[in-house]
C-alpha cells in the first residue's frame, strides 16, 4: 500500500508500484508464495490482474474468485459468490498449506470482520497517493491486536511489515 | 497510527497507544523535539492533549493552534483561525529550528494540499482499529513521491518510518 493506505488510485490505476521495480527482487513473493496452495481475491482484483498481461501469480494453486456475477471455471480457477467466510472456515478446516487472500477492500474487509485473517504481510511503498482504493476497506471490523514478527526495508524505499493477529 | 491509518477510535479515544508504551522508552520524541522551535497543531489534538493530564509536550515553543473559534493566546500558544498554509509559508521563510505539525486529520490534509510537509515521521502501531480518525484524512491531497530515511522497528513492535518528500 501507499504510506496512506491505498493499494490503487480511484480508477484502479496502480503504476506506483512501478517505482518499487527492480531487476531480481520479488520482496520475497516466489519464497511466500510457494507456503501456499490456495488463493482468495475479489473480482477487480482477478481482472486487474488479467488486464495486465502478466504470467497468472498463482501457477496452478486452487483460486477464488468472489465476485457478485459467477463465470465459467477456468482452469482450477473457480468464482463462487457465497458466503466468503464460511469458505474460509471451511479451508481452514482442511489440511493443506496457507490461504492467501490477495488484494484488499472489500475481500480483506469481510475478512477481517470475522477475524479471519491470521498473519498479514503489508508492504509500504514511499508514496502518499492522496485518493484511491484503501487496502483496509471503508466498512470497519472490530480492533485486532497484531504482533510484529519482522520489518524490513529493501533499497528502493518499501518496507515490508509481517504480523499475526495475538 | 495503527496499522489500518487511524489517530484514534471514532470517540478520540487513544488508548491503543498503550501497548507501546516502555518505561524509559520514547521513541525518539525528546531528541526530536529538540530539533523543533515551532509546533502547529489542530484544536482538537490540543484539546486531547491538555484533557490527558500529561506534562505539556511542546515546552516553551511556539504554538499555534488551528481552530474555527480562536482562544485568548496561553503563553507562547496562540490559536489563529486564518489560512494555514500562508502562516506555513510566512513561517519557513524565517530562520529558526524545524516546524513539527502534530496530530492528524485536517490540519495534515490541508498542508499536504499545498505540499507544505517536507519530511514526517509515522510510527505504525501493531494494532487494526477497523474505525477512527485518520492520520491522513479523507478529503484527498495531490500525489506525493516521497523517499525512505530510516525504519526502525521496536520492542513493542512498533516500526518508525521516516520519509522526506522528493
Amino acid at each position: 500500500m501507499s504510506l496512506d493506505g491505498f493499494i490503487a488510485k480511484p480508477d484502479g490505476d496502480i503504476s506506483f508500484l512501478n517505482q518499487v521495480e527492480l531487476e531480481g527482487e520479488d520482496y520475497g513473493y516466489s519464497k511466500f508464495i510457494n507456503t501456499v496452495d490456495t488463493v482468495i481475491l475479489g473480482r477487480k482484483t482477478y481482472d486487474k490482474i488479467l488486464s495486465m498481461g502478466v504470467e497468472f501469480p498463482y501457477g496452478d494453486r486452487q483460486v477464488f474468485v468472489i465476485t457478485r456475477n459467477p463465470r465459467p471455471d477456468s482452469g482450477k480457477t473457480i468464482f463462487i459468490s457465497g458466503n466468503l467466510a464460511d469458505l474460509v472456515r471451511s479451508l481452514k478446516n482442511q489440511p493443506g498449506k496457507h490461504i492467501y487472500c490477495d488484494g484488499g477492500g472489500e475481500t480483506i474487509n469481510l475478512l477481517l470482520q470475522e477475524y479471519l485473517i491470521d498473519e498479514m504481510t503489508v508492504s509500504v511503498i514511499p508514496v502518499l497517493l492522496g485518493e484511491g482504493i484503501r487496502l483496509f476497506g471503508q466498512n470497519g471490523f472490530p480492533e485486532q491486536k497484531l504482533q510484529l514478527i519482522s520489518s524490513k526495508s529493501f533499497e528502493k524505499g518499501l518496507v515490508q511489515l509481517h504480523y499475526i493477529r495475538t
